[in-house]
């Protein structure tokens, strides 16, 4: 959608893909039976991708991350906007992926690097239905230049200054996710995904306001919303997860099943330092941990959950 | 569920559903298939269900709620906790059931009228499945009292003392679940009901703080989370009706097919007048209402929500 507008060039890993993209305008691998634009430049070649680039989106997932900003870092001018669309926790560094660009570029303008999120299923866009994201960075020209080069007849970006707010909870709603696929995956109905994720969504405020997040964006697209979409929907990969756990099959083989990255499998563990490390209680990321890491039966960890003792809503 | 753990006595308007109950343990109107307490009396004698009760619980569509109350009036002692789980605006005086359970009742302690709201779908209730709701309540020993009289292995009630901030979501979200089935009619997937959802929960928020509401109520339960239930399930009779509307069928005949009431429907109008009292923009409930009263094409109401100005998310 974006090629449409700007001239946009893709980096790809494998170089298959981006030829398939150059001359068949197609991208079997991750967007099956989607035409892209014409536009649309592809290349696998890091340089060649960032070369005279406006703004650099980052969609790579968390632990590839580094690696390839690395790989890139000495093509990238200090002043270039760098939109993180990654969520996820580096598992040894507990570093958001912001912090990781600055770590691997520490010349850079750190008000330029930011972050989108939001509600995006990547098939729905595609398919041209309605939908909204945020854009977080803290210089406000490139807020607006970002939030304009994106928005389209049927996608609209709204701004928000709020980095680390967007970006943590795009990081824990993945955790939130596997348990609400868990719950889906038991059997359970409307009733107990709406509780589980009205209570994800304060466990998540709760960690991002104590990391340096501010609470309303936690009520926005980027906090509930995204929130909302990937634990209802059957297409959400962490959702999957969780689902085949909740039917009672084993995390290797559901992993082994998927040709891409639950990013919540992982940073679950990374979540739960961060609470530990910021002294935030957040009971329902940990059965989730204790499912993943612990083997941990499903049903115990739903019922340990609902077992709290009952308590004022707002303590 | 209550039944079983105090002597509960359920008035129903028409004296074969009362004996159903006693004799049959069923209601099959309201909850065809599932098995009713033994322990559960039911009569169609209003002042018999009243007489000696410590908590009446009103669960009376709001259109007939003044009705009820006025005929129960006379048996209701001043200290009796009334709870209510209506979800509407009386659409004569735009009150919510606690006021004009007040307005029937001036003698009685409005420490003790409340309500009980959450994302409560009966038919998962009945199942078993987990579910919480919250009760909110000025009088705090009433609050508890009914917390720990509800609260089951499986159904979890949290307190609130914000009984308006509860409320007002309570009747909000119906309006909201029109929008939700709308979209979902018109074929769109989880991004976009993610959208409407988040957007619908700050305009629902706006209202409820300018009618004297808590905002922290809105992001529990009672808001966001009854809000999550009743958009995101197709059980939900207002869903059901924005569902048949997106499909391009004609409001009557949906109305027709349903045999319980979609308090969305009428309450809508009360909505929106109670956001032009208090001057708060509701662009979702504006659209559900040009929809439902001046016969706007779904299609168009959904594209004037998503043309709107793209700008900051929160001002």
């Amino acid at each position: 959608m974006l090629a449409a507008r700007v001239p946009t060039t893709i980096w790809a890993r494998r170089a298959e893909i981006a030829e398939n993209i150059n001359h068949k305008h197609s991208n079997e691998a991750y967007l099956s039976g989607f035409e892209l634009s014409p536009e649309l430049r592809a290349t696998n070649e890091l340089e060649a991708a960032i070369r005279g680039a406006s703004v650099i989106i980052m969609a790579v997932p968390s632990h590839g991350y580094r690696d390839v900003l690395a790989q890139a870092a000495a093509h990238i001018p200090e002043q270039t906007p760098i939109i993180s669309l990654s969520k996820g926790i580096e598992a040894e560094t507990l570093m958001r992926m912001t912090e990781v660009t600055f770590d691997v570029l520490p010349d850079h303008d750190p008000n330029v690097i930011g972050v989108m999120s939001g509600p995006n299923l990547a098939n729905e866009i595609m398919a041209g239905q309605p939908a909204a994201t945020v854009v977080a960075v803290a210089n406000a020209d490139v807020r607006r230049s970002v939030q304009h080069m994106i928005t389209t007849s049927s996608f609209r970006a709204y701004t928000n200054r709020d980095v680390i707010g967007c970006e943590s909870a795009g990081a824990v709603k993945n955790a939130m996710a596997i348990a609400a696929g868990m719950a889906a995956g038991k059997g359970f109905g409307d009733n107990t995904l709406a509780t589980l994720v009205t209570r994800a969504l304060v466990e998540m405020t709760r960690l991002g306001i104590a990391m340096g997040g501010e609470a309303r964006t936690f009520s926005g697209l980027a906090g509930m919303g995204d929130l909302f979409a990937t634990c209802s929907s059957s297409q959400s990969r962490n959702h999957k997860v969780g689902f085949g756990l909740g039917c009672g099959r084993d995390l290797q083989s559901i992993i082994d099943d998927m040709d891409m990255v639950a990013e919540g499998v992982k940073s679950t563990r990374g979540i739960l330092a961060l609470a530990e490390r910021h002294g935030v209680e957040m009971p329902i990321a940990q059965g989730v941990g204790a499912v993943l890491y612990e083997g941990l039966d499903v049903a115990e960890a739903l019922q340990r959950l609902m077992m709290r003792e009952a308590r004022s809503e707002f303590d």
